[in-house]
């Protein structure tokens, strides 16, 4: 392979002209076996081969800066870097799926959430100015990500910023859905005439602009870069690329393969294929029901359906589903105002995205008092990347007032709060889904407008207080307990965002130790509400979760062993306290 | 005058065309009557008097509905919907200063942030259409408001919504401050051409567009508005107007008169002089020092320099000023990479509109651990308005790793983390500027990488941990307490993210009741961290704060009594829980 020769931006910039297709070729190839392999993103990968050998061949990382938007792209990047050996059998996870400055010179962010390049971009600008020093800041941003605010107010910025920038839309003609909204009208236009159109996005934002048709052929781009290299402005060059080039099977279907789970790579077939989510099948039943009852129902969503498998509704009822691209700020205000309009809205987050709307769920909703429903997936401690880690939301959100923030267990008391959520008309109601579901038990209530825990087995000294997708493992705890001897009082708390302040008194008048568990963060979590309600009281209080850091992939039963969550370690503390008591 | 006869839409609808002049004349004369006097947004109602006018003469109100962008221009609007009693002697606090559904069937939402008119009204637009309903929804967006990201989420997918939707662009040439960015280019280049310059800002997103020059002229407005009721897709009227119209105060320092305190009306000189606040005062000194030694300091906000004086900064030093205009999530991500940069930017922010940067604080902060610093001002008990209410941020931002966010109680102290936080190269540093200062007392710290609280009398049975600006009320409670015959521990807690677990474990080994204080939200904030540490432990705690609700205008010292911060009822609260601690 002509890519055994590389092994960085300098080798790269030896090799023959003619060598590039073929070494762009190389790394489609190694990029297919990882991620055939492991999963990954795909497409966004395949797009940019081009793209950044050209970067790497016309500027010089690391004293010109690339700042790669979401870094879901930058594979090419990595294995023209140094990190090759994190594309081999046995080393797939010695590198982490984003860009990072702890991994390479080459990289100055660690990123998995959008839309924040232009900013990173135009803050590297800005320091090399006030340093007086010189080089070229390139972001790269594509994929959708220049429909999320952030991205805009940056553009905005940019327009009267008077340096060197240079703003690469890589323009694959996708969001991670298909794209929405009036920029992309616009983009086809610039593309039907090769960046000539009569309106232009990026110069209303007062940015020069290039046009690019051909943005996988690296001749074109070298030429292109050379041009602009230097530049003493900002400029945006508008390059057309395709998502997945040079694998058709993520050519065909693009949507699906911009992160791909372990696939076949002569078929592009799932190697594995999942069962259906139970709390997905039930949501999906629930509006579909709705629908057809004539409720104005609408299902809203920022451009990642297949996280909930929205595209089943979407195509049976496209007049009840909005996706509002990446957006998530304009999804909560947009929804909050629909349920103020009369409709029912039902909004669709992930846990890590949905912080980009704090202030939409504090002022929009909140405050107004809107009857929306949220629906929070990916808030548990897991071994996802530090970019998504999701665990910090029951936090967040529980803090607010007037909202109500609940936690089911199995999926009968989802079913059931969801029914009650799009019923009642006082708050807005956000429903976690949890990422462990508990034994099967009676769903203790059908309205959820105060906080009622739910006992679950009566029992003595100690209380396990179990909040969520927590609540199974509780339950493991107690079991461990009863080996003991100890035969511990099991609730489900239910509620996230409020205190059932009855059952607690009660608790802490006949039990020793109680113990909070939950599947978050503990600062400003559950278990340290209900530790400052008990301060006053003659009772201990066990607060177990996750410790307040960011973690890389750190596997789960690991993390439950450091948090003191295993069963046995749980126990063993519980035990102690108990002891400890006694003693007194 | 003509407002005599006017007290709602209807009546308007009733008068002689030739009268709407004078009573633009009527509802200017109101409006200053009460500003003058109690304060309030001056230029922006008084730019807007026609453009209401025309507005309920044209529409049907509340049929058609009208959603103001942060409502800070809707005292015509408030005067001509039945709520004048508001504008007389007496009367000036029986209404709320921004738009609210419980004051008036005319209000759709309570807002005071910018950016989400667009999104409320497509909200709106989407119900109606779900609903089977018609009439118009028109949004009003101007002072800056449209640089914000969440405006510009909406424009975009206001671009390819179908149906009514009418977005009036109130182009006064202003934000808070001057406009910033390079919108603010084109739009200059549209009032130029009338509307007819190469690019345009707007039909970039898809949307169609029309120009109106004259925007303080009533019949202009009402012809306009006349031709495009009932239109069947979304359009934007950019509409030019003069802030502060009418009154040549208001119309000279738009500025200053965009919000103002108290004045003469016929000089339009301030009431009352206040002193100069001495945290800023430290804050531009330290600065010009630095600046003055050569350091690569740059200082940064969002549209509100003069919350922090930054005007006199700006003047001496241009280039190592940013007003970012209204993008907070722009101005984090941005200050980080000047960090990451190696340059050294302190971003000025309101704790209410920080608000708008939850996730690039987590993602683009925290997770890249950049050392840039934070000031953060207004996160207090106060009696603010709702959508104003600024005591969440010591909960959220500090449960959030990495970063590290300082609670100074004096301005020596203020100084001393300010000189740390922008020497050091390992973290994110908020710095509170609190409420309230605290009696004079000696530094403890010079670097506050790790948690140290200052202990400031060492006393028996209770200790007193008294955070950021609550420490000067926590003084008075020690003092109630002294009163009493107990001699309390009084600590000074200077760390809002992390826990002194050292001198934590030494107070509960030594006292019986540990009492926290903090002037914020308890839920998510200082005291549940301590409580939740402190549950193993043999010891009573008390967490003092505010509780989690929204208030409108409340008094503090009413809030205080509310939340038992009084020095009286705390020290009877206390008292209470030593006796039943000493008997048990």
């Amino acid at each position: 392979m002509i890519l055994d020769k590389v092994n960085s931006p300098a080798d790269l910039k030896l090799l023959p002209f003619e060598e590039l297709p073929e070494l762009a070729s190389d790394i489609r190839k190694t990029v297919l076996n990882k991620v055939s392999q492991v999963g990954g993103h795909v497409g966004p990968n395949l797009g940019v081969v081009e793209m950044t050998i050209a970067l790497h061949r016309v500027f010089e990382s690391p004293h010109d800066k690339f700042v790669w938007d979401v870094s879901h792209q930058s594979y090419p990047h990595k294995i023209l870097t140094g990190r090759k050996y994190g594309f081999t059998e046995g080393h797939f996870h010695d590198i982490t799926p984003y860009t990072s400055q702890a991994e390479s010179e080459h990289d100055f962010f660690t990123v998995g959430h959008t839309s924040t390049s232009i900013a990173n971009a135009m803050g590297l600008a800005k320091a090399r100015d006030l340093r007086g020093e010189d080089g070229n800041v390139v972001a790269i941003i594509g994929d959708g990500s220049i429909s999320g605010g952030l991205a805009m107010e940056a553009l905005n910025n940019a327009g009267d910023y008077e340096g060197n920038l240079i703003i690469i839309f890589n323009d694959n003609q996708m969001s991670i859905a298909e794209n929405h909204g009036g920029i992309y009208k616009n983009l086809a236009e610039l593309r039907e005439t090769h960046g000539f159109a009569e309106n232009n996005f990026f110069k209303g934002f007062g940015l020069d602009y290039y046009y690019v048709e051909e943005g996988n052929r690296v001749d074109i781009l070298i030429e292109t870069l050379e041009k602009f290299k230097n530049i003493d402005h900002p400029i945006v060059l508008h390059v057309k690329t395709e998502k997945g080039m040079g694998y058709q099977p993520a050519m065909e279907k693009k949507e699906s393969f911009h992160w791909h789970a372990a696939f076949d790579l002569e078929t592009g077939e799932n190697k594995r294929t999942g069962g259906e989510d139970p709390y997905t099948r039930a949501t999906l039943d629930f509006m579909k029901e709705k629908v057809a009852a004539n409720e104005p129902l609408i299902a809203i969503n920022a451009a990642i359906p297949a996280l909930f498998n929205l595209k089943e509704f979407a195509a049976a009822y496209p007049e009840r589903y909005y996706d509002a691209g990446i957006a998530e700020q304009f999804t909560i205000t947009f929804g909050g105002a629909i349920a103020a309009g009369g409709a029912r809205p039902i909004i669709f987050h992930n846990s890590t995205f949905l912080q980009r709307a704090y202030d939409q769920v504090w002022h929009d909703l909140a405050v107004n008092n809107e009857p929306a429903v949220v629906i929070v997936r990916g808030d548990s401690i897991s071994a996802s990347d530090t970019t998504h880690q999701g665990d910090f939301a029951k936090g967040w959100i529980s803090n607010i007032p007037n909202l109500i923030f609940l936690a089911p267990t199995t999926v009968a008391e989802f079913k059931s709060m969801l029914e009650w959520a799009t019923t009642q008309r006082e708050h807005p109601v956000f429903i976690n889904l949890p990422a462990h579901t508990a034994t099967e038990h009676a769903v203790s209530l059908s309205s959820y407008d105060k906080a009622h825990y739910q006992v679950l087995e009566k029992g003595a000294k100690v209380a396990l207080l179990g909040l969520g997708g927590m609540l199974e493992q509780t339950e493991k705890i107690s079991a461990a307990l009863k080996e003991q001897g100890i035969q511990p009082s099991l609730l489900n708390a239910l509620f996230i965002s409020e205190l059932d302040k009855d059952t607690l008194n009660q608790l802490a008048s006949s039990h020793e130790v109680i113990v909070t568990l939950e599947d978050g963060v503990l600062d400003g979590g559950f278990g340290q509400k209900v530790a400052g309600f008990l301060g006053k009281y003659d009772v201990k209080v066990l607060t177990l979760g996750a410790e307040k850091e960011f973690n890389e992939e750190v596997p789960v039963s690991e993390l439950y062993n450091r948090y003191h969550l295993s069963a046995d370690i749980a126990a063993k503390d519980i035990v102690g306290l108990l002891s400890s008591k006694q003693a007194v």
